[in-house]
C-alpha cells in the first residue's frame, strides 16, 4: 500500500507506465519476443505461488456465495497456467505490428511519405474476475509496444497480484522497466474511475466483460474507449437457402459455445421455407438442449416453443436459449436486424447472389457471415492471431481486435529542405 | 421552428439522418459524384440568396462588436462561394473510399475473408462561425456515404441555414432524401449538447475550431469524438543541420500561414550551432515581422528578443510569435517536445542519419517532418485529397483526416456451409 489516494496512485502509475513505455517504443521485435517467452517461462516456473494466491480468491469466492460458473472462470489449475503460458508464447510468434508501413509514396515535389505503425503508449484494461485476461492483455500490449495498466475484478485480487508480480519480475530480468506491467487493483473502484479519467496519461481503455461493465466504461471514460463484445447475433435463413447447410449453421451458431459474444441469439426464417425448415431446426435445437422462444408462426409449426416477447428479440441470452421468428422477406429480416442487432455479427444462409448482395451491403455490423456460422467472428479463426476483444463500435477497430488495432500510426515525411510556396 | 425541445429535436433529426443514410449506403460513386456536382452548381446558382443571408450575419456581427478577423472568417463573397463550389467539385473527383477492400485472404478452411470500407452512418460536426465548413463537411460526409448533422457557430446562423437549404434542395432533386444534410442550429447550445449525447444515433462527432470548443466536446460527448487541430509544433535544428535549409524551414514553418495548426510555435537549436544559427534565424524571423521569445542563451545571441516564460513554451500562438530555445542535445530537444507538444507535428533539420532515426522513432506525434516545413501536415499537400481536419488523437485517425477516415469497415466472410468444429 502506497498511502496515495486512488487518483494520486493511478496518476502516478500512469506516469510511470508512460516513462516505461518509452523504453519499449524502440525495442526490436526480438527483444519483445524474448520478453514474452521469459514471461511464459516464469508463469510456469512460479505456478506454485500463483496457484496459492488463486486458492485464496477461490476460497473467498466460495465463502461469499459466488456461483460455480463464476468460480470456474476464476479458478486456475496447472493446466490452465500452462495454457496461459502457451498463449503468451503464441503472441511472441505473431508478426510485430510496430514499424509496418501502412501507406507510402513519393510526392510530386519529392517529399517521401510513409505512414508507419507505432505503439499506442499506455493501454488501460478494465475487466472481470478472469485471471487469464491479466496475462493475455499484458502480452498483447507488450508485443504492440505499449505499457499496460490492469484493473481486474475484485474477486481475482490475489491471483492478479501474483500474476502481475511474476510478469514484473520477468520484465526486470529482461532489462526493461517493471512499470511496463502494473495493476491498479489496490485502489479499488475509485482507482478504476481514476483510470478512465486519466486522459493524456492513458491512451486507450478497453473494457472486457458483461454489458453493464462496458456501458459504465463507455459512459464514464474521458480516455478513448473501445467498446467490446456485446453480441445479439442473428442468423437469417433465406427462401433460397440450402436447408441442410442452414440447419448446421443455425445449430452451430447457437450451441457451439453459447456463453460467448459470437453465439447466435436469434434465428429468422423466410416464410417461403418456414413450414419445411422451422420444424426441423426447432427439433434439432431442442435436441441439443436449447429452449426455443418463437413468434406465433413458429409456435404453430413446432412444439414445445415458448412464446417470444419483445424482450426475447432484444436479449443476448449467452445460454441455451434462442429466439426464432418467421419474416415475410429479406427486407423484413433486415429491418428486424436493424432494430435489435448490437452490430456484432449477422449471418445469411442463401444460394441466391442477389439476396447475398443485398444482405452484405445493407447489414451494418462488424461482421457479416455468408453461409457460415456466426462463431467465425474471432481473431484466431479469421487468421488475425490472438485478439484482445471484439469491437462493436465503428471507430478505430471493428470486429476482432488483434495486435494492429493496439497500435496507432505516425506520418513520416522526408524532404531535402522542402518548404511550402 | 418545430416546437420540439432541443433533445427531442436533435434526436428526431438524428433518426431522420439515420434513415436517410441508409439510402446512401448502397449508392454508386457515380450517383454520389453527381450529387456533389449538383450541390456545387446550386451553390453558384443561388449565390444571391446565400449572400443576402450572409449579409445579415455580418451586419449582426458588426452590431455586436465582432472583431474584423472573425468578420472576415464569416464573410462570404461571390468569389468565396465559387471557391466553396470548386472544393465540392474536387471532392466529387476524389476516389470513393466506400467499397475499398482493405485486407482479404482465403483461409485454410476455404472461408473467403475480406475487410471492406463501409459508410460510418451519421456524422455530427460542431464548428465555429466559418460558413465554408458547412459545405466542406457535408461534401466529405456525403462522398463517404454518410449523412451529416451540422451545428455551426451562432454568428453564422443565417448563412448556414441558406447553405443547408440549397444543399437539401439539390439532394432532393437528385432523388435522395433531404435529411442527408441537416442543421440543428435552431436548437441552440442545448442542441449541440444533445448531439454529443446521441450515442447510438450519431456515429461520430468531429469538433472543428479553437482549443476551447474541442476540449468541451471531448469532455462532454458520449458519441465517439475525433479531436482535431491543436498544434504546438516544434522545429528542431540539429548540430548536423544544413543551416541554410534550417533557416528556410524555420521561417516557412512559422510565417507561411501563422494562424493555422501546422504552423511552428517553437524553434529548438542545438547548442553546437547556436552561435552561428541563432543570430541569423532571429534576424530572418524578425525581418518577417515575427516577435521572438527566447531563452537566456537566445537573448545573449540576438537582439530584440523577448524573454521566454514557461507559458511561451506551452502556447500555440497562431500568430507572428515564436519561442526559441537552445538545447544541449537531441535528447534535450526530445524531452522538451515530450513535455510541451500537443502531438501534431514536429520537424528535425539534420544531415545525420542517426539523429534522424532517433528523432523519428522517439517523437510521438501525428506527423514528423525530416528536413521539411511543418506546414506539410495537410491532407492536400500529402496527396490525401480534401481533409475534414487534422486529428491529434491516436485512435482511428491520426494526422490529416481524409475520406477514408470518415468510413468504418465490415468483415465479410463467405463460406459454403462452414461451421466451427
Amino acid at each position: 500500500m502506497s498511502g496515495l489516494s486512488p487518483i494520486q496512485g493511478v496518476e502516478a502509475a500512469a506516469r510511470n507506465a508512460q516513462d516505461a513505455a518509452r523504453s519499449l517504443r524502440g525495442a526490436t521485435s526480438g527483444a519483445k519476443n524474448a520478453l514474452l517467452v521469459a514471461i511464459a517461462d516464469a508463469l510456469e516456473d512460479q505456478r506454485g505461488a500463483i496457484l496459492e494466491a488463486n486458492a485464496r480468491d477461490v476460497e473467498d469466492g466460495r465463502a461469499s456465495g459466488m456461483k460455480e460458473g463464476l468460480i470456474d472462470r476464476l479458478l486456475l489449475t496447472e493446466e490452465r497456467i500452462s495454457s496461459i503460458a502457451a498463449a503468451t508464447r503464441q503472441v511472441a510468434s505473431l508478426p510485430d505490428p510496430v514499424g509496418e508501413v501502412v501507406r507510402g509514396q513519393s510526392l510530386p515535389n519529392g517529399l517521401l511519405l510513409r505512414q508507419v505503425r507505432v505503439p499506442m503508449g499506455v493501454i488501460g484494461m478494465i475487466y472481470e474476475a478472469r485471471p487469464n485476461v491479466t496475462v493475455d492483455a499484458a502480452a498483447l500490449a507488450l508485443k504492440a509496444g505499449s505499457a499496460v495498466l490492469l484493473r481486474g475484478g475484485r474477486a481475482a485480487l490475489h491471483s492478479n497480484a501474483a500474476l502481475v508480480d511474476v510478469m514484473r519480475t520477468a520484465v526486470t530480468a529482461n532489462n526493461l522497466p517493471a512499470d511496463l506491467v502494473a495493476t491498479i487493483d489496490e485502489y479499488g473502484r475509485e482507482g478504476g474511475v481514476a483510470l478512465m479519467r486519466a486522459r493524456g496519461l492513458v491512451d486507450l481503455v478497453i473494457p472486457r466483460g458483461g454489458a453493464g461493465l462496458i456501458q459504465t466504461v463507455v459512459r464514464e471514460s474521458l480516455v478513448p474507449v473501445i467498446e467490446t463484445g456485446v453480441g445479439n447475433c442473428h442468423v437469417y435463413v433465406d427462401r433460397a437457402a440450402d436447408l441442410d447447410k442452414a440447419l448446421a449453421i443455425a445449430v452451430n451458431s447457437k450451441t457451439h459455445r453459447p456463453s460467448v459474444c459470437n453465439a447466435a441469439e436469434t434465428l429468422l426464417v423466410h416464410r417461403d421455407v418456414a413450414s419445411q425448415f422451422v420444424p426441423r431446426v426447432v427439433q434439432a435445437l431442442q435436441g441439443a438442449g436449447v429452449t426455443v422462444h418463437g413468434c406465433d408462426k413458429v409456435q404453430a409449426l413446432a412444439s414445445n416453443v415458448v412464446p417470444a416477447s419483445e424482450e426475447d428479440w432484444e436479449t443476448e441470452y449467452l445460454a441455451l436459449d434462442i429466439a426464432v421468428g418467421v419474416v415475410d422477406s429479406i427486407d423484413g429480416a433486415l429491418s428486424h436486424i436493424r432494430r435489435y442487432s448490437t452490430g456484432h455479427t449477422e449471418a445469411i444462409v442463401s444460394q441466391d447472389v442477389a439476396a447475398v448482395r443485398e444482405f452484405t451491403s445493407s447489414v451494418d455490423s462488424a461482421a457479416v457471415m455468408v453461409n457460415a456460422s456466426t462463431r467465425f467472428t474471432d481473431g484466431g479463426e479469421l487468421g488475425l492471431g490472438a485478439e484482445i476483444g471484439i469491437s462493436t463500435q465503428k471507430l478505430h477497430a471493428r470486429g476482432p481486435m488483434g495486435l494492429a488495432e493496439l497500435t496507432t500510426t505516425t506520418w513520416i515525411v522526408e524532404g531535402d529542405g522542402h518548404v511550402r510556396i
